[in-house]
C-alpha cells in the first residue's frame, strides 16, 4: 500500500454505502492494528454492519470535514466510476473490508480495518496549515455541542476561530462559517 | 514548482546560514504573495539579512519542530551534499531568495520569499493527525512562554498534552516529553 497511515490517530471522511452513500469523518486508529471506534448509532456503523465496508478518504477541502459531521450530502458528491462509494473530492483513497467486535454494553464498536484496495490520484505536497488543524477540531468539539448541548463545547469550538482567521484561507474562513452556521 | 504553499499560513522548519547552519520553525505566509514575519532578533534573521538564502523543509518528524524552536541542531542534522543549508529530515524543501521589507520601529521584519528551487524527495500520503497538529499548537505556546514568561502560555502549551497521548504515535509522545523539558 502506498499510504501510511502513522502510529496513533488519523483524520479521514470515511464513506460508506447502504441504498445510498454516506459521508463522515472519523479518526483511523493505528496501534499496532488499523481500526475504528464508531458510534452505533451512527449511519457509518449501520452500513459497515451490513456490507463491511468502509472508504477512507483523503479530501483537502476543510468545508466538507464541516458537512459530512453535520449533514448528509448529495449523490454528486460521490463518484459514479467506483463500484465502493468514493468522494469526488478525494486525492486518495483506501477501500477496507471491516469486521465488527461489537461490545453490546457500550454505545461505540471497534470495527477492525483491512485495506484491500488503495489509489492514489494526486500527492498534495501540503506542509501543515494551523487553521486545517483548528477546524478538524473545532468541528470534533461542534459535533459534540450539537450532540451533548452541552455550553461547554460550544465555548471549545468557537475558540479555534482566530487560528482559522490568522493561519487559513479562504476555504478554511468559509467552512468555520459553515460551522457556525450548524452551531446556531 | 511542484509544491503548494496554500492560502494562509504553512508551518515549515526554516534553515539559514552564516558561519554555520541554523533551523527554526516559521511560517511561511501566502497573501497573494509569499512572505514571512521574522523576529529581527532571530537567528534565522540575521542570517536572512546576511546572505538573503532561506530555505522550507517539509518535515514530518514532530520531535525537529519542537527541538529547533528551543535550540540549535549540530551540524549533523543537515545535508552536506546540498549547497544551501537543508535539514537531513526534510522529505521536500524550497529554496527562497529573500528580499527584506523591514520596519525599524518594529521587532519583527516582514521578509519577502522568491522561490528559485524546489526538491520533493518524498511523498508521504498521510493524512490529518489531530497529535501533530496539537504538537505544533503546544510548540508555539511554549516559545510564547520561554520568551514572556506569562503562566498563560504555560496553561495553553500542556493543554495539549491529552490529544497528543490520546492521538499521537511514539514520535509525537517523545515530542512532547521534550517540550515538557523545555518548559521547566
Amino acid at each position: 500500500m502506498d499510504i501510511e497511515f502513522r502510529e496513533g490517530i488519523s483524520e479521514v471522511i470515511a464513506t460508506t454505502r447502504n441504498d445510498r452513500p454516506n459521508a463522515a469523518p472519523i479518526g483511523i486508529i493505528h496501534r499496532k492494528i488499523l481500526y475504528a471506534v464508531l458510534y452505533k448509532e451512527s449511519h457509518t456503523f449501520s452500513n459497515v454492519k451490513k456490507n463491511s465496508q468502509l472508504v477512507a478518504n483523503f479530501v483537502l477541502d476543510p468545508r466538507l470535514y464541516v458537512r459530512t459531521a453535520f449533514e448528509d450530502l448529495d449523490a454528486s458528491f460521490f463518484r459514479s466510476d467506483q463500484e465502493a462509494p468514493v468522494l469526488q473530492a478525494a486525492y486518495a483513497w483506501v477501500e477496507f473490508r471491516c469486521s465488527i467486535a461489537e461490545k453490546l454494553t457500550q454505545k461505540s464498536a471497534v470495527v477492525h480495518l483491512n485495506p484491500i484496495k488503495s489509489v492514489v490520484l494526486r500527492q498534495p505536497m501540503i506542509p501543515n496549515n494551523r487553521a486545517f488543524c483548528a477546524l478538524i477540531e473545532a468541528t470534533i468539539h461542534a459535533t459534540r455541542y450539537h450532540k451533548f448541548k452541552d455550553q461547554k463545547y460550544l465555548g471549545l469550538a468557537l475558540r479555534y476561530e482566530s487560528i482559522v482567521r490568522k493561519c487559513g484561507g479562504a476555504e478554511e474562513l468559509e467552512a468555520f462559517q459553515l460551522l457556525k452556521k450548524y452551531l446556531r
